[in-house]
C-alpha cells in the first residue's frame, strides 16, 4: 500500500543540529514538489538542462581557500626531512653505490618493529586467535599457540557481545576489556580505575584531537605545551584554532619543569586575554627524555587545582624509563595520593600501544583516562567518540594485553618476561652510548635519555653554519639535519619542529636503531660532525 | 662535556607553527633563565609556593564553556533511544521476564556482525596470519589454514618494509596494499586508479572529517548533503564550523536526486552568502537505500563540473545491490567515461570494510581516493593525514583484501563465493520481507531498498500521536520509536536524526537482524503499529 507523504504538518519544522539554510520546502515555497507543474519543470529542466541553471559558480579549491588552519598546523616528524630520506632511499634501491651510504636509518620517529624490534610473541598470539577465533578448537592449535594465550583468547571472546570482534563495539571500547585496563591501573597506582572512565582510541592522537575539540572555542583559549614539545600538540591546537601558551623546560637542569616558569606563561597569556584552559605534561618526556620526579609531580597537581587548569597528562613512555634513580608515577595517583579526588581536579591520562617495550604502532591502540569531569561535559566526550563509532577492535584488545600481561605461573610468563627485559635492556643500553657520543661532540650537549625512546641534543653551531643556513632559507638545525642525512642517511628531526629557546638548535635522535648498528651509527655521526664543524667554523 | 647553551643568536626567533603567544625567553626578558638571581628568586618560590602565584583562575570547564560546535553536533545512530534500549538490555539481563520481550533487537546500526553474520574465512585467516607470522612456516598451519591465504599473508608482508605489521606506515597506507587496491578499482570500473590518490584510514568516518577539515572555514562555506542524510556529515559539518546546505531527495520517486533541485538549493545558498564547496552524494543511499542510475549520475558530474563543487561521494555500500534493474557505478567510472579527467573535476570517493558483504565494522578499514586536487591542496591532505601518522594496518590488510578477494582457481574461491553469496542473496530476503511487512502497516509507506542495509519507511502519524509527542517534548518519530522499543524491544532510528521533509515522519530500520528471526520481528512490529495507531487515531 504505497500512499502519499503527509504534509498537514509542515508547519512543524524538526530541530536541526547544525547550521542549516533554512528551507521549508524542496523547492520554492509557493510550488509543492509533487505537484503536476514541478513535474512538468522538471521534465523541461530535464530536455534543456540549462535553463534553470544559475549562473554562480564556486570558488575552485586552491591552497588559496582551503581552511587556514589547516595551512598553519605542522608536523615535523613527517616533514622534509623525511621526504628527502624517502628519495634517497629509492635512490639507494634503483642505483645501489650511488651514496656514501647503503641504507637510511630512520632515527625520526618512534616506530621500533620498523628497526626489526620483535613484537612481543604472547600479545600477537592472542590477536591472531581473536581475529580467526574458529580455529580455538582445533588441535593443530596447541602446538601452535601457548596455553595461556588460548585461554586468554577465549576470555576475551567472552567479553565481547556475541564474540564478534567484526562488530562495533561502544563508543569506548568493549565493556570487559576496559575493566581489565582499569584493573591493571589500579594494579599500577594502587588506587582504583573506572572502566567507564576509559575512552579507547585508534592510539593516543585521536583521544589529544578530542581533548582540544572538546576544549577549544576559539583562538582566546589557550594551551600550557612544554617547549620543546612533541608536534601533535601544536598540529592539534592549530587545527582547533587556539592559541599553544608555551612553557619552556629548563635544559640546564635536566630539562625540569619550574613552576615559577608555569605562572609566569600563565600571567603573561592572561595579560594578552588568552583564556588558559589546559596544561599539557609530557611525562617520560617527548622529545626531551626526561622522567619528573614526585615532588615535581605534586608541584604541578597543586598548580592546576589552583589554577582550575585541565591537567592533560601525556604517559605514553610510562613503561620507558631506563634509569635507577626515577621511576614513572601517573598523574591520577599523584593527585590521589595528595587526597584530590574526582571534584578536585580534571585530569586526562594518555596511553598508547605504540611505545613501552610491545612498539606496536602499526596496531594503533590507546587510550584515555577522563576523570574530574561534570556528567554533562562527560556526555558530549561521549557523543565525540560515537560520531567516529569505536576504535579498532584489535587496538582494543593489544590496549587490554599491556595493562595485564602474562602473570608468574603463566605458561607464556617466562618467555614474555625475558622478551620485555631485553627489548629495556637494549633501549637503556643504546640511550647511554648514543648519549656519551653525542657529548662528545664539539660543541654538543645532550641530557640523559631518562625514559622515552629520544634525544634532544643541543648544537652549538658556529656562525658561518647559521648563516649558511639562512642563504639557503632554512633553519640553521634543519640546515644540519639535511647534510647529515645527505652523508650519512641518518635521519633525525631538526629541534624547531618541536620549538626550542629561541636561538638555541637542537635535534631529536630516537634510541631506537638495532644495537649492533649504534657503533656505526656514532661513527658516522661523530666523522660527519668534525667535517661539518671544520667547514663551518670559520 | 656538558657545555653552556649559546645565547648569542636569540634573536634568530625560529619559525612558529600556530597562533602563540610570543615569549622570547623562557622567565621574564631582563632575567636570564640562567642566572643566579633567577636561581635564586626559582629557589624562594618553592619555599613559598605562594609568593609567585598569580591571582589569576582560569574558567573551570563546564557545559556552558566548552566548543559550541561540540554542543551543536548530534549522533542520532548512537542516540537517545540507543542508551534507553541499553538500559532495558540490563534490566533484562538482571530481571529475565521484566519485559514483554526477551532480547533487544538493534536494528539502529549497519552492524551486521553483531548481529551474528559470520566474518568471510579466507579474509580472517590472512588476517590472522598477519598478525602472528612465526606461524607462517610451521607444519601445523598447514592444516589450521587454507593454501592460498597463507601465500595472501606471504605476499602481503612481502609489501610491507620489514614484514613489520607492527610498524606505522607510510601516512597514506603501504604502498604496496594500494597498489592492490587501485587495481580492483581498475577491475572494477575499466578506468585506472592511481594508487598515491589513495588514503587508507580508520573506517570512512576519519577520510570524510578530513575532507571537511580542508574545505571549511568558516560557517559562510556550505556543504551540499542530501536529506535524509546519514548523520556523519551533519556532524562532521557542525564540529568544522560549517553550513549543511540541504537538498531533498524526492520520497515520491523513489529518493530521486533531482538536478532541479541541487540548482535551486545552490542558488538558494548563494542569495544568503554561502560558498557553496562540496556536494555529498551517498550511493547506494544511507538511510534511504536507493541506487542512483547512470543517467543521474551523469548528471550529478555535470553539475559539479558546471558548479565547480567538489564532489564527495560516499560509496560504502558499493558492494549492497539488491535488485536486478539496478547496477552500482563508482562516480569515478561515471566521469571518466564522460571524458572528463584529473583536471577537469576534483572527485573524492569514500569506501569502508565495513559495509558490503564482509562488514567488518569493528577492523575500522577505509579508504579515499582523491582526485582533480592541486599538489599543493593534495600536500595539505597529506599533511593532516600524517598528523595522526597512519591508520591501524589489519584495516589496510582488509581493506586490500575487499578490493582483491579470491579468484577462479585459488583453493578459498569456492567457500569464499558460497559465503558471499548467503549473505548477499539472504540481505536480499530480507529486505524485500520487511519492505512489504511495512508497506502493510496502517499509514506507512516505504520505498525499495535497492541497495545498502536500511529502510526509511515514512509514518503517517494521527494528530492525536503528533500532539502526544509535543507535550512529551519529544518529536513524533522518536515518540514512535520510544513507544516501538519498550513495546517490542526493537531499536529504530527516528527520521529527525537524519532530517526529513519538514511535517514528513520516517525511522530508519536495518535489514541485519537474522533471517529467523525476521518473521518475529515482522508480526511484532505489526502488532505494536495496530495498537499505537489504535491508541492514537483519536
Amino acid at each position: 500500500m504505497r500512499r502519499f507523504i503527509s504534509h498537514k504538518t509542515i508547519n512543524l519544522i524538526s530541530k536541526t543540529t547544525t547550521s542549516t539554510i533554512s528551507s521549508s520546502s524542496p523547492n520554492s515555497p509557493s510550488l509543492s514538489p509533487n505537484s503536476p507543474l514541478a513535474s512538468l519543470l522538471r521534465f523541461f529542466s530535464t530536455l534543456h538542462p540549462s535553463s534553470m541553471a544559475s549562473d554562480y559558480s564556486a570558488t575552485p579549491i586552491t591552497i588559496d581557500n582551503i581552511n587556514p588552519k589547516v595551512l598553519k598546523c605542522e608536523y615535523a616528524v613527517r616533514g622534509e626531512i623525511v621526504s628527502i630520506a624517502q628519495t634517497l632511499q629509492q635512490n639507494l634501491k634503483d642505483n645501489p653505490g650511488s651514496h656514501p651510504f647503503d641504507e637510511i636509518l630512520y632515527c625520526n620517529i618512534g616506530n621500533p618493529q620498523s628497526l626489526a624490534q620483535q613484537p612481543i610473541t604472547f600479545f600477537r598470539e592472542v590477536l591472531a586467535l581473536c581475529d580467526h577465533p574458529s580455529i580455538l578448537d582445533k588441535s593443530e592449535t596447541q602446538g601452535l599457540f601457548s596455553a595461556d594465550a588460548i585461554e586468554r583468547a577465549f576470555q576475551i571472546l567472552e567479553q565481547i557481545p556475541g564474540r564478534a570482534t567484526g562488530a562495533y563495539s561502544h563508543s569506548q571500547g568493549i565493556k570487559g576489556l576496559r575493566d581489565t585496563i582499569a584493573s591493571g591501573m589500579k594494579a599500577r597506582d594502587g588506587f582504583p580505575a573506572d572502566p567507564n572512565d576509559l575512552f579507547l582510541t585508534d592510539g593516543a592522537s585521536p583521544a589529544v584531537h578530542m581533548m582540544m575539540q572538546l576544549l577549544i572555542r576559539s583562538e582566546n583559549d589557550g594551551i600550557l605545551c612544554p617547549i620543546p614539545q612533541y608536534p601533535l600538540y601544536s598540529a592539534s591546537i592549530a587545527l582547533h584554532g587556539g592559541t599553544l601558551v608555551p612553557y619552556y623546560l629548563d635544559e640546564q637542569t635536566g630539562w625540569g619543569l619550574e613552576i615559577s616558569e608555569l605562572e609566569h606563561q600563565l600571567k603573561t597569556a592572561k595579560s594578552k586575554g588568552i583564556d588558559v584552559r589546559a596544561l599539557v605534561v609530557i611525562n617520560p618526556g617527548n622529545p626531551t627524555g626526561q622522567v619528573l620526579g614526585e615532588a615535581n609531580q605534586r608541584e604541578i597537581v597543586e598548580f592546576c587545582k589552583k589554577e582550575g587548569l585541565v591537567l592533560l597528562a601525556d604517559e605514553v613512555y610510562q613503561e620507558n624509563v631506563y634509569v635507577p634513580d626515577k621511576k614513572f608515577h601517573s598523574f591520577k595517583k599523584i593527585s590521589r595520593s595528595m587526597g584530590y579526588g574526582e571534584t578536585d581536579i580534571s585530569l586526562v591520562s594518555f596511553q598508547s600501544v605504540s611505545k613501552g617495550f610491545y612498539g606496536e604502532c602499526g596496531k594503533r591502540g590507546g587510550y584515555m583516562e577522563v576523570t574530574g569531569f561534570s556528567p554533562e561535559v562527560r556526555e558530549q566526550i561521549y557523543k565525540l567518540a560515537s560520531v567516529n563509532l569505536c576504535s579498532n577492535i584489535s587496538g582494543q584488545i593489544l590496549a587490554s594485553l599491556i595493562m595485564s600481561p602474562p602473570k608468574v605461573g603463566d605458561e607464556s610468563y617466562e618467555s614474555f618476561s625475558a622478551e620485555k627485559e631485553a627489548i629495556l635492556s637494549s633501549l637503556a643500553r643504546r640511550a647511554k652510548t648514543l648519549e656519551d657520543a653525542l657529548n662528545n661532540l664539539e660543541g654538543v650537549t645532550c641530557n640523559r635519555a631518562e625514559g622515552a625512546m629520544y634525544l634532544f641534543p643541543c648544537i652549538n653551531l658556529p656562525d658561518k653554519a647559521i648563516k649558511a643556513a639562512e642563504e639557503a632559507k632554512t633553519a640553521p638545525d634543519a640546515f644540519y639535519a639535511k647534510h647529515l642525512l645527505n652523508a650519512t642517511g641518518i635521519v633525525v628531526v631538526p629541534g624547531s619542529g618541536f620549538r626550542q629557546v629561541p636561538g638555541t638548535w637542537h635535534f631529536r635522535c630516537t634510541i631506537l636503531p638495532q644495537e649492533e648498528k649504534i657503533p656505526a651509527i656514532v661513527s658516522r655521526l661523530t666523522e660527519f660532525h668534525k667535517k661539518f664543524m671544520d667547514e663551518f667554523r670559520g
